[in-house]
Parts: C-alpha cells; structure tokens; sequence
C-alpha cells in the first residue's frame, strides 16, 4: 500500500522529493527538485498541494538554498535565504501554512548557535527535518483528538484531499477518519469530487481504497441531497488558513457544503494544524484568494470540454465565516466557538510553552 | 447562430431530428430517429434532454409508433400507441413532461373524431406539432413574465441547462434571460458548470455564446463564494417534475444552490412550464429520482479520472423543497407562495378552461 508507506515530501540525496499528484491516481512517480526554484514551480503547478504539504516542501526548499547558498559567513547565507523565502512564498498565497514554515526557516536561521556556516547549513537541513517528522506526530494528535468526535457508524462527507497527500503522511481531515477507522468504527466516507480539480474522485478515493475505508465518490453539488436522503453524520474537512476569528479558507466548494450541512444540522468540523491558524488576520476577509487559471474549469485532463470563446472564473478557495464550524481540531485538541477567545487562549498556552 | 434557428426537436421526412447534445459544443449534428424505439433510446442516452424537449420528442415518438403501426382499426392503433406509450415513458423516469406529453398523444387519439384511421394517424402527427409550436409559445411566454422579474443590470445564477437546447425552443429559465436581454437589460450570468454532465458548461455557455450574453462559468461549489463577493441578484433554474406543494425536483445541485441562494438573500426562481407540473403528488420525495450510471461522475469524454475499483453515486436529481422557492414562473404567469393554494388554483383555473 503506497500511501501507508511513502511520506509525499520527504529528502533524498539533496533533493526535494514529491508524490507527483498530478499524476494520481493513474501513474505514482516521485518528482525531485534540485533547487528551491524548482520547489517553488511544483508548488505553483500543484506537483504538490495540501497546506500542511506544501509548508513542508518548502522548509525543504529553503534548506536546500542553504547548501545551495556560496555564502561563507552567517549573513550572506541570511541574505540568500531572504531571497529563496520569497521565491517559495509566491508559489500559492492562499495556505498559511507555506508562509508559516518559510518563516520557522528564517527564524532558525537567526537563532542558531551555530556560528560555522556549514554547520549552519546542516542545521537548517535538520530543522527541515524535524519539522517533517513534527507534521506526522502532529497529524496523528489531530486524528486522535478528532476521532473522538466520529460516531461508532457514521456517514462522513468529507471536501477536496486531506491525507497523506495533503502532509507529509496521515492527513488531517482524512486523517481524522484514518483514525476513526483504526479504532474499529464503522464509517462510510461520502467523497465530494471537488472541481475543478477533482482532488476528491482523484485523490481521496485513491487513498481510501488502499486504506480499505468504505467511499463513494459524489458530484459537489449532490451533498444536500444525500444530507436529505439518509443520515449524514458529519462534515470533515481541512484548511488553508484559519483567521483569528475562526473564519477558514479551504478549498472552494467548502462554504457551500458548510451551508448545506447547518441546514441539515449537521455537524461540519474543520481539522488543521496550528501552523495553519493566521492569528495576524482578523477575519477571513482579509485572507488573499488565489485565482487560478480558467483552464482548470474549462479543460479536463487536456480537452476542452467549453466552447471556445467562453470564459470561467477559477477562485480555488473560499471564506467559511466561522459560525458555520463546530470545531476545530488541532493537534491541542478540539476548539469551541467562540473561536475569537478559543483561538486567542490557545495562542498565548503556545506562546508561554505552557502546551 | 445554430441556437437561433434550429429547433431542437423537429420533424423531417417521417424522422424524429434531434440535436445530438451529447456531441456539444465541439460537434454540431443532428441524429435522426425513424422508430419510436429509437427516439426512447436517445432520451435514455440523452442525445436529447431537457424535460420540454424530452416530452416533444417523446410526442413524434407517438406520431412515429401510429405511422408505423399496421392496425386497421382504432381499438389496435390505440392498442399500439399504449405498447409505445410504455416504451417512451420508461426512457427516463423523472421529468413530468415525458408522461405528459404521452398521455396528451393517448388523449388525443381516445378523444379525435377520426373514425378513419390513416386520418387519425395524420391527425396525431399533426397534434405533436401543435405540441412542438406551442412549447416555443409557451417559452416565450414564460420568458415574458419571468424577465419582469429581472432588474436592469442583474447578475443571475443559472443550473443546467435550460435553453433552447432543453426545449423546443427559446428555454424556459434561460429564457427568461434571453427575453430580459431582449429587452436590453444588462446581465452577466454565472453558469454553474453542472456536473457530472456539465450541461452548464457545454451546453448553457455554447447557447449564451451565440446569443451574445455575457457569461462566465464556475464550478458548482462556487456559487457560494460569489454570492458572498459580489451582489448576486437571482437564481434562475428550470424543472423537471413540480409536486403540488411546490417541491421541486430538478438537476442534481439545484437543491445546493437554493439553500446557499436563501442564506445570502438571493432570489431563487423556478422557470417552468404547466405541463412540468404534477398534481397528483403531494409533495416532492414522492418523486422518483432516476440514478444514472457512475461512470458519469468517474469518467470525463472517456477518460476515467477515478481510481480503479472507486464507486461513485449519480443521483441525476434533487428535490428542492417549496420553501425555499421564490416564485414558479409559468407561462400563466409567477406563481407565489404558498404553492400548495396558488397551483391549485391555477389548475382548476386550466380546467375550467379560464385560462
């Protein structure tokens, strides 16, 4: 079983090593990425995407412009890094958690003891590291806390890729139902395709079949008719940037299936890692949305399938203002609205050391 | 313009000649049915869809079946017409009008006074197009009273595909935006792509193309995010089965979009004429949902974009409940809550003839 084996960002021989998700599920090849420039264009062309695993890839990025880097005194090796930051911070603006771990990079950098450059370097290559490894421990704390809430059957639909794929190794949201399954619940996991890159048929089913968990795939909008038809038990979904106010932005299609489940009353919960929580942003208005290219929308797998001539718009995230969401489960455990105050307190335990 | 001045059910030369809609928009062709066996078979693989257009071509069907049968009295005719009544009927079993316009070439054929039955046959060819005529009629009649409900410069939602192509011609929902840009009202519509046929994206941009309509396709898990970003001023959709409470069951994702339409305030309208109504069923889960194949939610143009061994679900209808409903816009005029009193009285109203 491929995905309970591999890590979708991991280092080898110098390079940068990715799932190649664009291929998924028909080809599993691992793409490697000799420089940081070459990270970043994986990053934009979605070789790799998931918040959690694009972050990841670029710690990796940012090691690798170290080694790369021919400065010999701390710095100009900053200077490089400063560079190679903004580089891997351009790639995709949405994911908090990209710009998260190029700044944990920087931070380490500036308060390294190492005073030897070289050192330095091989410092920052094992920050990368550990970092990697932090994500799969942090994952399963998410699962464990989120599992918890999964009834002992349970119908889940669950929005986009939050696996393995979507971090380093077990996934979020889809970590949360990997763990559930472990415990013995019996769960059937409803899988929104999720256009336009259908990251759901492509993605999560590939990695639910090989885990052996229960799924049918289901068009986007057909998530309120199977709210209606039969019990759904919960909404699972991930995050790319969560404000201080507990609004999310994830996935577009996410705060359509937010809606619909309040109407059904369903709970609908968001699983992330804290470094995807952007406590600089107020509200979720404020969180930039990437556009992508209309072609996503417009072509599939290379064919048109729009007249020529028409146009599409291709936000790839949307705003999921808070009072949708009965939770959020992080890797601290599950918070509660008001999330203005949950956040707030989680925020100042981290900033003590008291978690 | 193709859309401007083909029907896309007509008859030619003892034919039933359809728009092959499967082949859109790269292909424009016609497909050409010479049995009713035939006909029932290009509804079922939706060479022709749209419940209006299924229901007239489901009338020549009729004509065809009595043309061809070799009955030399009317009780075997009639006979005949019965057997092909099932096959047409059974071809796809939610939209209204399909039954409808069976039952109307049945009442015809019980009713006319043509004792002759080579009369009769011409007869009941000569009352599908009477059909067929009045369906264009009947649109643009809808068209009349649902474009006064559209403001001057109006950004509108629209599912599916409800155009010309849905119809004999002109479309109910959009034509409803045809009539209002008629008018010289300015829109932008938001076509929502519709998957997993992608009716929206194929069909309802290639019609909006030509009738030079501005217009930008989004994924259907999108329209929440532009109903949140910028002023949205109506959901426009079409029908394919109406229960007497109002219940409407329509493509699959309509029941989405009005939830996430009454969340934000937005208008959400139903375009639909008389015969898609249906008073013998109470309310709409008494409405049956066809389930089409899974390999339209696994499969795009042939290509398969789901693992193997992955199920999908392909409900190929919703039921949007009445409440969540604007108005009924019909070519008798917009029908207000509460439904149950206001299509009541509308039917007894058509059967008094007062109409």
């Amino acid at each position: 079983m491929i995905i309970t084996e591999t890590r979708t960002v991991f280092w080898e021989d110098g390079q940068v090593c990715l799932i190649d998700q664009r291929k998924l599920p028909e080809t599993f090849e691992i793409a490697r990425c000799s420089t940081h420039f070459e990270v970043a264009e994986a990053i934009q062309s979605m070789v790799v995407r998931g918040a959690p695993a694009i972050g990841i890839a670029a710690a990796f990025g940012m090691a690798q412009a170290a080694l790369h880097s021919a400065a010999t005194d701390r710095q100009a090796l900053y200077a490089d890094l400063m560079a190679a930051a903004e580089v891997l911070r351009k790639a995709r603006p949405t994911a908090a958690n990209l710009s998260w771990a190029v700044a944990q990079m920087l931070r380490y950098a500036e308060r390294s003891e190492h005073q030897d450059v070289t050192a330095l370097k091989q410092g920052l290559l094992a920050h990368a590291q550990r970092m990697a490894d932090d994500d799969v421990r942090i994952n399963k704390q998410i699962g464990a806390h989120g599992a918890a809430l999964v009834p002992e059957v349970a119908t889940i639909i669950h929005h986009c890729n939050t696996g393995s794929l979507a971090t380093v190794f077990w996934g979020t949201a889809l970590g949360v139902i990997r763990s559930a399954h472990m415990q013995g619940k019996r769960l059937h996991v409803l899988v929104d395709e999720t256009r336009p890159r259908l990251q759901g048929a492509k993605l999560t089913s590939w990695e639910l079949l090989q885990l052996g968990i229960p799924h049918t795939i289901i068009a986007d909008g057909a998530s309120g008719y199977f709210m209606r038809r039969r019990r759904v038990d919960l909404c699972l979904v991930g995050a790319d940037r969560i404000a201080a106010n507990g609004d999310v932005a994830n996935k577009i299609g996410t705060y359509n299936l937010a809606i619909v489940a309040r109407e059904h009353n369903v709970p609908f919960y968001v699983a992330a890692p804290w470094s995807t929580v952007d406590m600089s942003l107020a509200h979720g208005d404020l969180i930039e949305i990437e556009e992508r290219s209309a072609d996503e929308v417009t072509m599939i797998n290379g064919v048109r399938i729009a007249p020529d001539g028409a146009c599409a718009a291709n936000p790839a995230f949307d705003v999921t203002p808070h009072h949708y969401i009965s939770g959020i489960i992080t890797e601290y455990g599950v918070l509660r609205p008001p999330y203005t105050v949950s956040l707030a307190q989680l925020a100042a335990r981290i900033q003590e050391g008291k978690v």
